[in-house]
């Protein structure tokens, strides 16, 4: 494309660092990116060219380009022509000799935080107050790099399983889980919220196109700060329909999470991050609600999995099934939202699951019911009153499968992947109860 | 997938509609899906069963299956196993006979329209305030078919040009393009806003990432009521650096239409609904913004392009250049917002565009400015304090290339595409000044 190779001032087409070992030796070349790293040596200078693929190494040895290399501060925008030259110890087995410089800009200022070190050493409010700077350092755009794959993993196998990618309103008249942690919106004079989850639009649009998924902010009026809370996150959100339970619905969930998996590891961000990528088992393992608060001495009357229980539960899956994952399913009634399909045989429970991936809650999921009385049965043992859901009732008045779904947080799968041990490093630009900047 | 061959209660594996043509005479087939149609005539009764990929035609003969079929009001959801039969009345040459109807659900409410009808003939508020029932309408349901198709088309064109996908926060503390028309939100206590659109985000990543895309909502608060304004919408956005100037943004948004096109046509849903589609030129013709004043005979001094100029443009691209669409660059300082890069021969203009499609403006672009002491003079010509600009200016202190980009909306070029004449029929669950439901 034109706009690869028509950079100003030069007319040659660009290289890319990660490409440059492909450019035959005495090549011309053109690199375009940011001055990474100088270092003047006694009879010759250094200078490492940051761009989208990687880092490429520059020699200068003409006296008066290194003095121009002295006025370019790192993080200057630059272009450099000269020419390919093997050289064992360049990265890749090639660098740029001869080159001429031509800074696209002013010389930049001083980063807030040294880009050029292999590993960023400020603190996290350093890291989030100047973002703009810091997800430029290689290790950071890399995290973000497996946020990216991950989406595309997501999307293709679902896409290749006869989904449809649906857009719903942020903007709505009610909240979805309950009316707590909700972001109040003056809607032109209305009262109007900020969606938590797109579950009602997302079974809603079952009855049209049966297998449906979107990928979009949702928003949690969080007033707690923790590591693993944010107040807006991205939702990787799935719904089917004809299904015979929520089983089904975690054999899809399990073959997003291979994609996902799959898409990670293949991304340029793994060579340089080496996470340590989780087996996707064929079957993922599952326990029962009450196995499972059995298994980890709990009591059992204990109506949700504390924290420290996840953990177990993730240490027994490692250790029995050789499983990074492991599912929960029929979660008490009474801590799953209204629409929750009972477990047949006993009412007390649900067939809803969560998901932990290496002992933390990723993905929550399971049946919901599709009969239209059920809905006002379970509006009506709630107090609430079915007037306020019409919109999304009326798709269950008119013959809805039984159907079920799902929702990741990408942040949270990404901080799981990487081990991170903040979520915020896992999100580009986070909001949490004190950050709404930048 | 299990997800697809084990709905109960029939264990057989399921037949999509749309593939039921593939199936040997004689096969036994499973169908699921909802009834579309029922007729009884003297002798036998015909069952259209809808399913996501299609229509198949059911033939009942025996007497009390037929009298089973009656209470099965239409969109009622049913599993359908039987026969496959060559029928060259049948759709695709094959029907089912001898089935067993099982029905998932109580008999479905009477539809508010009626969904077997070939065409929908509902006015606009019925069709939306029951857009749970009326987007599973065929054609109602292929019109988002062909916005999910576009979405790939523009993912996959912009992934293969070596664009990393990002999600900036909706959640922001202050406006893009303007104060007027931003949503307010009452973040756990403090003042903040709904995004506009992810400029400043999105440029940002520019100096991580080069070459961004994301796809998000963006809202407006648009007092006014008309056909072609949403306020909560699909943005497309790109972003790219190392660019000589808005002519090579213009040939990325080239590649990106192309791509969207190419994608839309592929779908399934570009058969039944057979829009016209766009030929998108190699090179895109552009005309200067004092050139097109001339060409449509306006006052040379006008200040932007009226709806009429835009129609009249649009019909001169198709006239002389075949094209359906046509790029306006160098609109005038005054019109575009602060961070847009001026013309570099007249300052009076812009290195920016509007691109119209069929007449109407479809696409804003343009090159931006890189250079941290640009921002602040523009914003100290425009009376705006550089310190409420933080995040976003400490991006251009530390080196940022020239770059540009623009914006698609998605309802909007799909309202273009299909000649819709409002779009809110282009999108899934519209808001406007009036509606927030469903």
């Amino acid at each position: 494309m034109s706009s690869t190779t028509s950079t100003a001032p030069a007319r040659s087409a660009r290289t890319l660092a990660a490409v440059l070992h492909h450019q035959p030796p005495g090549a011309d070349v053109r690199l375009a990116g940011w001055v990474h790293r100088r270092r003047r040596l006694a009879g010759v200078s250094f200078l490492l060219v940051r761009d989208r693929s990687g880092i490429a190494q520059v020699v200068v040895a003409d006296p008066a380009t290194r003095d121009e290399l002295d006025r370019l501060a790192e993080e200057t925008s630059v272009v450099v022509e000269g020419i390919a030259t093997a050289n064992p110890q360049a990265p890749g087995g090639v660098e740029v000799t001869q080159p001429r410089l031509t800074a696209l800009t002013d010389p930049a200022e001083t980063p807030p935080v040294e880009l050029w070190r292999p590993e960023l050493s400020a603190g996290l409010p350093a890291l989030l107050d100047n973002a703009a700077v810091t997800l430029r350092h290689p290790r950071r755009r890399a995290v973000w790099q497996l946020a990216a794959a991950s989406l595309r993993g997501f999307r293709d196998t679902l896409d290749a399983a006869g989904f449809t990618e649906i857009r719903t309103p942020k903007i709505v008249t009610g909240s979805t889980e309950s009316g707590a942690n909700v972001f109040g919106v003056d809607y032109l004079g209305r009262k109007a919220f900020l969606a938590q989850s797109p579950q009602f639009y997302k079974q809603m649009m079952v009855g049209v196109a049966e297998r449906v998924y979107e990928v979009g902010p949702v928003f949690r009026a969080e007033p707690h700060d923790t590591v693993r809370h944010l107040s807006e996150y991205t939702s990787l959100d799935v719904e089917l329909g004809f299904v015979a339970d929520h089983r089904d619905v975690l054999q899809v969930l399990r073959s997003v999470l291979a994609g996902m998996t799959d898409a990670a590891a293949a991304s340029p961000a793994a060579a340089l991050l080496r996470p340590r990528m989780p087996v996707v088992p064929e079957q993922i393992p599952v326990l029962h609600f009450t196995e499972a608060l059995r298994l980890v001495g709990a009591d059992p009357d204990e109506p949700d999995l504390a924290p420290e229980h996840e953990r177990r539960l993730g240490a027994w899956a490692h250790r029995e099934h050789g499983s990074d994952f492991v599912a929960v399913e029929g979660f008490p009634a009474a801590k799953r939202p209204f629409y929750t399909h009972p477990q047949p045989d006993d009412a007390r429970y649900t067939n809803s699951f969560d998901l932990l991936f290496r002992g933390l809650e990723l993905v929550t999921g399971g049946q919901r019911l599709h009969r239209y009385p059920d809905y006002l049965a379970a509006l009506k043992a709630r107090g609430e009153d079915p007037a306020q859901y019409q919109g999304y009732l009326q798709a269950f008045r008119h013959g809805m499968p039984p159907h079920g779904g799902f929702a990741i947080g990408l942040e949270r799968w990404v901080a799981r992947l990487l081990e991170l041990d903040n979520i915020r490093l896992a999100a580009l630009f986070p909001r949490d109860v004190h950050r709404l900047t930048p």
